[in-house]
Parts: structure tokens; sequence; C-alpha cells
């Protein structure tokens, strides 16, 4: 008798292929979900990969608008980054993917969801808070004694692989962790960047878009020497892509600190959300208030580690993600951008909402600005100080 | 008889050549005061100038040391970055000059302290309000109404020049408000950057360095391939600049927020702030306890907008730094940086004080880290969200 | 010829009179604007005084329903509190006149807006950031040096009063600032508080409300043993006054931090305002996410700031007013509450949207919390403490 | 043979009884370790108890002078309370209990540290974040599948206490955690505060007290009527919990969140440390500039949480704990309260270290101080706030 209906978060490689085997040892029904969130993969290899080693149903989800639209777009809205580097490209994709993978289970009434995250990663909270706040139970066969003390290694899996059939890679995969998607690619260890990488600086002549943006996100963006122009939002993100991944835009080698507890070392490339990170933040800080900026920066800071941390479906997180939006109410406007050897140049931006008021700033000038106002703005604020140092002194004599 | 000895912030510009000598003309005594932090000047031909002009006595002071160690370092170790792009190299360098300035004041007797800075930007409230927390009276002629009055363009500065006998540049100055010291350069009109500049993407060799970071602060730096190097505070950052300098490093052109209340476009240069920013940055989160780093990342932000708004010399601002320094007491590795056209790539980093522990993130290894910890990680991390879940369906149905 | 019209913020007594009186001598036109925000006032009387010294119109504004609604809800959203003690009952008003004001003006097409706030205080700023956000020009006698030359003193302005036949006050009221309206009185000397007041405990039985709160303002109080209800923002915050006011609930004597840099010192009575401070925290502490709460204990405390700073009418305040009215959606529920001799004591709390869960605490169920996975929690948890003293050890010994 | 050696933090009553020999029973030797930290408890019945059910070893240790000084006061130094209510009486307990326990482990070479939190409450966290950060392997038998499986209820211990010889006492306590030590008594149990409580208001004469405090914390506490001094830091503690206790000061009833992610109701009186509370806040408001209280303030609340949710042996606590320190260098002074029927009135407060200058606020005194400084300040910070609107305005139109 089964033990009941298993969705897998299906990647097509060798671990998740073992998994979704093993399961079936176990006694499950196993139904393979295998989410498109625009990694390099063969969609229908790994349909018929599934298939072939006992899955029920597989599933083969094309989440890669909504990605962008529902995930990637109010990321850009927040700047989101985290601890001051990382655009979070792994951990946005989690939510997506396990959202789609909750509506699976409960449609072919699954008892469960699992994944083949690792332990020690941050990889299995995001998938299983999402499932958590979702609803179904979870299984993480990597926190499972019988699993791991069964598969201490990459032998084990390759061992168990050839006994079962399952199709083992020519060329072995990196042994590590490794996450792509529409956002980033990602690998967690140190050689998957050489130093022949970072140098290989394109010399391919700079690139100028102009990209406008509305309450905070693009919706055009257009090449101004080949007047090539993008208007869907997963246009203009693998368009940007394309351009900034020939210039190794977006290229980070980091320690980064894990929710687990632990500094673990990230190599990323993020090509068309380091061009977005920027043109955003520079149209928002045009047309934005300065004292809504700092507020925003604060709930962006928010943002950004609850994303990290796995808890895009969490209440906190919903209601920054609102106030956020409430505040990109009039970022909007046109910036121009060069993007060069790696680097990313705002040229300018223009927009109906700034503030920003040429007449004003200008010294030539006065307008209804007077001079002298400075002179009280700043003896006013000098009171405290003033106040202050006569105390020190005082203490100092006595 | 006199009103009085005022010390002049003097630049050897027009500006503050003609305030000298209309100060003078006012019946004020003035003792004119070149600060040397890092700017390309002449300063023996300001001292004649400022002498010929009437100067009572002239102190040209080398402040680049004292600017490095006490200005640059605490920036370096706050990570401070306003509105999350300029790295504040005209907000430290005010109240260094002017501190020298007050001192000044007081040793020779003086009334007030003077200076060119104009009435809409930020540098006037830098000057003052440091000014004021240490003590004397300020004369800034650019807010007061006999003066502006007097001089609405640059016309009137030029007329009033010929007519006493200032000399004029040949080649007239850009006419908008520069900066340049050892930290960047700037220059608040458009036109500073054209667009070879930034194209302009130097073809040397990527550069390695190896600089050692002890409590937060750069002790050495060493060119890997050219082996020079270099360990004085003014020689490392000097160094860098030269390095930086020579691939475009930290050119950025926004918009930013002033303290008065105006959003004003910024062209600036620091190619050396920008160098340190990425490895400090890097060394900070390779040995920093995450919570720690996330409290301080907070002071950070603190930091960065008192200095823009002028409070180094505030209660406030001493705080912070002594907070900050505080969390700095492990910041010490090595950091290596290749630099390349525009670009600061972080290739490696080592330190003995790190908590990086490869065995303890390494998946092979268990340690006394159990995969089944996470399971109850999770899920008492998730017990508030299906709490919330459940109500939100309560109510749902309710 | 008249210098234009000038609608003046009235309020009846000595200081405001002589203004107005002053500037028709000055050549101006003034209306009289007179709010009725809950002060003890002879509003007829005023009204008659006004015209007697020659305001061109009066206007009596009641502006006690918006006052309640408008500015003292969003106030008890915010559990704004300024400094952790003060509950900004001044604060909030001023803004609230001052819209009015502004509203007269426009409709009346005068060319001013003036008002009696010194220039020592934060209410000259409340005012003026209030008009200059909504439009019109300012006229703040006792800023200009005409006028406050003149009155040096309480006795210039009585000389003033007799010889201009203002009626002067029998029994002279205080020569100090004072504030008074439905959501507090202040006093900023220190004899407004005697001994006695503070001892004199009123020995009423104790009071129990319910009040029923819903999206985090109140809409129905009633008095347990009286069976009396409340059911308008008016009246129940008026009630809320009349039992708080009787046990003297709200007394404080404080010193706080001005706007302007000073600290000063100030005297509150702020009845009704501190038993919602204490409901409405009690409530949302109840039914609030906790890290959605943590987030909004920030968004309150930047509002308090804001508000008392005179940043009302600001985006920064609008965004943040906006943020918390959203914090607030299941904030629903009613509260028991005693009031007894200056204190305010929670009895107890019910909400259909509280996630409180009397079963998921209870060490007797246990439902499907583990008490195992508490260990997990808290192992993963100390990873990172574990680490760090590692660290700590090793470096202690080499 | 034995599993090694156990020290349990033994409390005397029935389930660390049961502990105690349970744990014997499955084989380890057991070090019964009692802490003094102010509760109402026989000491020496304890410890004869402990002995008579097999302790190997019973150490009693008086940690109440340390409870004080490095405990209490740093949290009155941080103005400690979480969300806005709970003054950690009981977090703040568990850390200084665990660290002896550690000690004595050490010591005794011991295996593990035991205690009988519980699995759903926060001192399981706290106690064993403080262990895991200072060393030993612990073992908490209510989240031990052995001892939780067999002990479901209260009966099940009682039946077990038969068995073995454990003296149930004669008035069954009640069946709810309890916590007691010299900061506070908690009950999470509503039945604990009974109506008859909060309104029973002792009609004791107004308590009049000075305390001085240095640096943030209490250095002598005199009432004023009676002349009695306390001046060691457990003498002052305990005369303001008793003055304290007189009135019923600081007795809430309140809903919590606990780390663990439930709310929970927790019923507390925190006699001393309400009193302390008041004082100390109104001495750093009146000493401390407001710029640094303003930083303090959040750094207080970043402190509240890491004690609550058990980190206060943690990198930012300690952290934190070094810059709430370092900030209360000026908060000195004299501090005059009022203590009646569960209120605390703070009637005054004089300091040599208060920025608060009475000529500065007086409105009689001009000092260097001009209105019409005011002017400039009030319309520079309008600019923004003019801009805006402008815009806000031009939007609507167009």
């Amino acid at each position: 008798m089964s033990k009941g209906t298993v969705v897998l978060a299906y990647s097509g490689g060798l671990d998740t292929s073992c998994i979704l085997v093993w399961l079936k040892e176990q006694g499950y029904d196993v139904i393979a979900y295998l989410a498109n969130i625009g990694q390099d993969e063969d969609f229908d290899a790994a349909r018929k990969k599934a298939e072939s080693l006992g899955a029920k149903k597989v599933f083969v989800e094309d989440l890669r608008a909504e990605f962008v639209e529902e995930f990637i777009w109010p990321s850009v809205q927040a700047n989101a980054i985290y601890e001051d580097r990382y655009l979070l490209g792994t951990s946005i994709a989690r939510p997506c993917i396990a959202r789609r993978q909750v509506l699976i289970a409960r449609q072919e009434g699954a008892q469960y969801v699992a994944h083949g995250a690792t332990g020690k990663g941050n990889d299995q909270i995001r998938f299983e808070l999402t499932c958590y706040a979702l609803y179904p139970s979870i299984l993480a066969p990597w926190r499972i004694p019988e699993f791991y003390n069964r598969f201490k290694g990459r032998k084990d899996l390759m061992d168990y692989a050839q006994k079962h059939g399952i199709p083992v890679p020519a060329t072995p995969k990196a042994p590590w962790s490794m996450d792509a998607n529409l956002m980033h690619i990602s690998g967690s260890q140190p050689r998957v960047v050489r130093k022949s990488d970072v140098r290989a600086a394109d010399s391919f002549g700079a690139f100028l878009s102009r990209s406008v943006l509305a309450a905070g996100v693009p919706v055009k963006v257009t090449h101004l020497k080949e007047g090539t122009s993008k208007t869907t939002p997963l246009q203009i993100f693998t368009y940007l892509n394309e351009i900034g991944g020939r210039h190794g835009v977006g290229r980070i080698d980091i320690v980064e600190n894990r929710f687990i507890g632990m500094k673990c070392r990230g190599i990323y490339e993020t090509p068309g959300g380091t061009i977005l990170y920027h043109a955003h933040l520079d149209m928002e800080i045009f047309t934005m208030d300065r004292e809504v900026r700092r507020i925003k920066q604060g709930l962006g800071i928010n943002f950004s580690e609850l994303v990290y941390n796995g808890f895009w479906y969490s209440p906190e997180c919903e209601f920054v993600r609102h106030c956020i939006a409430k505040s990109q109410e009039n970022v909007e406007g046109k910036v121009q951008v060069s993007v060069l050897k790696g680097h990313v140049y705002i040229l300018g931006r223009e927009s109906p909402k700034s503030p920003y008021n040429e007449e004003l700033v200008s010294m030539d000038v006065q307008g209804d600005y007077n001079p002298c106002d400075a002179s009280g703005f700043i003896k006013i604020n000098a009171v405290r100080l003033k106040e202050y140092n006569r105390l020190q002194n005082y203490s100092f004599r006595s």
C-alpha cells in the first residue's frame, strides 16, 4: 500500500533522480515537478527521465513570466540586496517554485511535497517556510537519517544510480550546489570563478539603453544605437541579461552569512538584475522625497533579510512589500545606462515626477530662497551642539 | 579701527580672493588659511597671492596625513556611503579643514572665521556646524546681503577683481563649485563628465593588490605583480588613488538629496575610496558576526547621514564613531583585489579572525551539526506562519 | 492702502489680542480665526472681543470631530509617543488648526496667515511647516524684530493693551505658554503641578470599560457597572477624558528635547489619550504578528518624531501613516480596562483576529508541535555562537 | 557504569525532583545546583531534599549581588522593555543562572548540564544558548521523548514522585510555570491576578525617594520622609522592591510574543524594576543629547529583543551592551520619585551633567539666540515640502 503521494521538486540531475527512486522504494507515489525559471535545461529530456524512473505524473511548468513579474520586480522596487552585495537571485526563486509545487500538491491531492535541498543551506528553509505558510507536509530526504546515512557522498549516489538504472552524467557535474535561473547563476565553490573570467572584459562597444520605469518597475528598454526595444517584463529582463552577460556585469565572489548561522562563500553572476539595481536606485533617488526614501531604505533592508531567510510568504514580508510598493508611486521616468566591461554607468535620467528643480539649485537664480535663511537653519541646528560644548568645557574645568 | 580679525578659508581662486579683499574693505583684518588636503594646487603661488591681496598673515597647512587617518579611515570602517552611492569625499574634508581653521583662530586670537561656501549648498553647514561645535563666530559672505547683492554673478566678481588688482585666471575655471581632495574630485555641473570619459576604459593590465586590514583600516598594500608595497596611511591611500584613477574607478553621476532640502546633481570620482569601500566591506562580512554587522550596518547609515549633513563634531557622531570602532576589533586580514576598467573585483580573502569554517559548511563533513536540527529550526520558525495562515483561512471562511 | 489680509490664529488671550491690534497698526486687514479643539473657552466672548478690536471678520470653527478622527485616531494607531513619554497632545493639534486656517485664507483670498507662537518653541514650526506645505505666506510677529523689540516682556503687552483698549484679564493668566485641547492640557512651567495634585488620588471606585477597537481605533466604549455606552469618536474620546481625568490618569512632569535643539520641561495631562494608548497597545500585540509589529514599532517611532517636529503634512509622514494604517487591518477586538488613581490596568482582551492559540501554548496539549523541534531550533541558533566562542578561545590562546 | 555527570538546575520543586531521580535512573550521576537569585525559598530544605534524592553533590549559590550588578543594572541602562511592556525579569535571570551552572560543570568535570524548562517556552532557549555559548552539552528532559512520553501530565509526575519517595507538596503548587526572582514574580496563568489584587491599592502615604544615578545605574536611594538610605546595589534594589511591592507597582497582565513563535499570556509583578525604569528614563532624557538618545533608543530595543530571545551571551549582545554603557557616561544626577497605588510619578530631577539650560529656554532671556534664526530654520525645512507640494499640484493639473 502506498504511503501517500509526494510532489517532488525535480531538477533532472543526479540527486533528485536518486531521491525520486528512493522515495518510490520507501513506498511513496511520486509526482515529479520541474519548474522552468529560466535555467539552461532540456526540459523534454528531463520529463522523459522522470517518467522512465517511475514518476506517476510529471509536471513541467513555465514560471518565467511570473518569476519576473511577481518576484524580480518587487525585489527591484525594494533595491533588494543582502549584506550590501548579494542580489538574492536564488532566494527569490525558491518561493516562486514552491508556490507552484503546493498548488500542484493540492490539485493532485498529494500528501507531501519533497525537495532535494541539503541540510546546511538556506534553500531548505526557503522551500519549507513557503510550504508551511501555504500548507502541506514536507519530506526533506537530506535531513532523513535513512537517506543521509545511506548517501554519505557523491559516490553513494553514483552507485545507487547505476544499480537503479538512473542515467549518470558522462561529464559529472560539479559536486556542489549550483543554481541557475533568470535572475542569476550561482555556485558555492571557489573554482567556479577563475581569474581568467574576471579579467575577460568584453571589448564590445558601450551599450546604451533607455529604460522606462513606471511605479518602480521597467516597462520598456531601448538600445540607443541599435534601436531595439523590449516591452514585456520577460523580454525586458531577458534582454538585460543578454547585454549584461556579454559584459560580465554582476559577477561577485563573496562570503555571506547564512540564516543557519554559518558563513559561506558564494559566487554569483546577476547581469540583468545588477543593471536594474543601479537604474532603479538612480530613478528612485531622483523622484522620491529624501525622507520617504530614508524610511523606505530601512524597509528595503528588512525585505532583503526576510527574503534571504526564506520568509517571502510571511505576514511581515507581505506588509513590507505593500509599504515598498506604496513608496514607488512616483518612481517613473527614463534612465540612460551604459554597460561596459563589468561596469554599469548611469549617464542621465529624466522624469515628470521628480522634485529636482534646476532653478532652485542654481546659484544664479535666487527664487524665493533667501540665503539668510540658511544662517538661521545652521544656527538652530547648532544650538544643541553649542550647549553640549558649553557643558563639556564646564565639566573639563570643574 | 579694525572690526576684528577674520581667519578666512582661502582657496587661491577668484571667489575667496574677492572675499579677502572685500573683508578688508569692510574693516576686518584678514588671516588667509589654505589647507592642503591633497588637491592639485600651487600652494606657494597661492600664499604669495594672499599676501599681495593684503592678508595680515598666511597659513598653508598640510593636513593630508590627518585627513587620511582621522577622517578617511573612520569612514572606511563605517562603510560610509550616502544614499547608497556617494562616498562623502567632500563631506569628510570640511570638518578636517574647519577644525584647523578654528585652532588657528584661537591661536591668533581672531574673532571670526570665514568661508566662501555659498548659501544653497551643504558645505556652509559642514563648515559652520564644526565651527559652532568648536566655538568662534562665523562670517559667511555669500549669505551677507551686502555681499551677495553686490556679487550677483561671475561677472561682478571679475569686475571687482580687475578693479582691485586681483589676478583673474586666463582660462576661467568652470563657473560651478568644484571640490578636489585626496578622497575625491567633485563637480556639480553635468558637463564635467563627458561620454568620452566614462567610455575611456584604460587598457592597463589587471591590478592585483594585497591589502592588509587591521581593526578595519588598511596597514599595507602590495602590488602583486610589481611587488611595490605601501605602509603609511597617506602612502597607501595615495597609491590606491593612483591605481584606481588609472582605471577610472569610482566615477559616478548621481542626483543626491542635500540637507538643505533640494535635490542636486553630483559628479564624483573617488578612486582609492571606492577600492577601499569594497575591500573593507569584504573583510568586514568575512570576519564579523552576522548579527553584529546588522547592527553596525544601521550605525554606518547613521554615520553617513550625520557626516553628509555636517555633524561630524556632534555628540551623536562621536558616539557612533566610538561604536563603529568597537565593532572593528576583529576586522583584520588580507583581501585580494583586482581593478580593471572602472570595476573593482574581490578575488579572495583570508583572516585569522574569521568565524568562516570550511569544515562546518562542507556537505561532506557533518561535524557536530545534525541535519535533523535544521528540521526543528524550520518548524519552529514556521509556527508563527502556520498560525497566521490558519487565522487567515478562518477569517476568509467566516 | 492695506498691506493685504492676514488670517490670524486668535486665542482670545492677551498675546494674540495685542498681535491683532498691532497687525492692523502695521497696515494689514485682519481676519480672526478661533479654532475649537476642545479647550475650555467662551467662544462667543472671544468672537466679540476680536470684533471689537477691529477684526474684519471672525471665524469660530468647531474642529473637535475632525481633530479626534483625523489626528488623534492615527496617533492611537501609531502608539505615538515621543521620547517614550509624551503623547503629542499639542503636536497633533497644530496641523489640525493650521489646515483650517489655510483653507480660510484661500477662501477669503488672504495673503498671509499669522500666529502668536514664540520663537523658541516647537509650535511655530508645526504651524508653519503645515502652512508651507499647504501654501500661503506667514507672519510670525514674535520673530519680527519690530514686534519683539517692542514687546520685551509681559509688561509691554499690558501697557500696549491698556493704551489700545484691549481688555486685560483681571486675574492675569500664567505668564507661560499653555495649551489645552481635547487631547491634553499642557503647561511648560514647573509650578503647574503641585505635590498636592499628584497625591490627590481620587477614591472613586474602579472604572471598568469595555472598548471595542476596529482597525486600530475605538468604535465603542461601555462602562461595565453603569452600562453607559459611547459610539461616536468625539463622544468616546470625551468620555474617556472624563473618566481618566477623574482619576488623574496621564499626568506627567518631564523634560523633553525640542526640535529647536533645547531641552525643556513639560507638564502634561492626557487622560483619554493615556487610556487609549494602553488599550490599543494591548490589542495590537494581541492581534498583530510579532514581526509585523517589530517593523510597525519602528514606523511608530518615525511617526512620533515627525509629528513632534511639525512634519504632519510631509511626504514621509503621509507615507508612514499609510503604512501604519495598513498594519492595523486586524487590530480589532475588546479590551477590558480598569482605571484607578492615576493608573490604567488592562484586565483582559478578546479578539476574533488574534493568532493567540491557547491550545498551542498549553503544555498539556502537544498538537502538531513536537518538543524535539525546539532542540533543533536552539542548536541552529547556537551554531553562530559556538563558532564565535571557538574563535574567541583560539584567539585567547594564540 | 555511569553515563557521566550532569549538573542539574534544581528548584526544589516537583518537576526537577522527578528529573533528578529520572536522570539517576537513566544512569547519570547528578549534581544538584540551586541558584539563589532572590526567590522566596527554603534553601536548606531544598539542599537536604536533593541529597535525600541521591544527588552526588549539591551547590546552593547566592547569585543575588551579581544578578543585580551584572544583569539588572545593564537592563536599567538600556531601559530594556520587550514589546513596550515587559521588563524582562525572567529573561535576564536565565543567563545569570546558567553561567554559574556552566562554571560548576567545568569545575566538577561534568559532561552535561540539565534543566527542567519545558519545550514550548522561552526559558529552554535562554538556558541553552547561554550554555552553548559557554560550552558543554545539554540535557533537556522535557524534550527527550523517553521523558515527555512518560510524564504527560501532572498526574504522572505525582505518581512517579510517590513511587520514588519524592516528597509531594501538600498544597499542590499552581500547575503552571512560575518564576520568582529579585527582579520580578511571574506566572503564566490568568488566575494569578485577581481583580481584588489590582484594586487593592495600598493606602500607605506617598513614598518619596531620592535616588542618585551615576553612569546610568543607581548608587543611592533615600526615603525623604524616613531618612533611610541604601547604597549597595543589592540593598538598593531590595529596598525599591519593598516600597514598590507595598504599592502594587509594576503589575501587568499582557500577551507577549515568544521567540518560539507563539503568543502567550504573562502576568508579571516587577516593583523595583518598574521604579528604576521610570527614574532612569527620566535622568537619561534629562542628561543625554537628543540625537545620541535616538540612536541609543534603537540599541535598547535591540538589547531587549536579544535578551528576551536568549542571546545575552552573543557577540551582538556584548556589542550592544558596550555601546549602551558608553552612552551612559553622563547619565548622572538625582531623581525625585513618588510611588502611590500602583503608579510611579517623577517629581523632579537635577544633574550637573545636563545640557538643560533654563536661561536658554526662557522666553524672557534672548541670549545669543535670535528669533529670526527660527524663521530660517523653518523655511529651509520647508524647502522640500514646498517642492513636493509644487509637484503634486503640477501632477494634479497635467
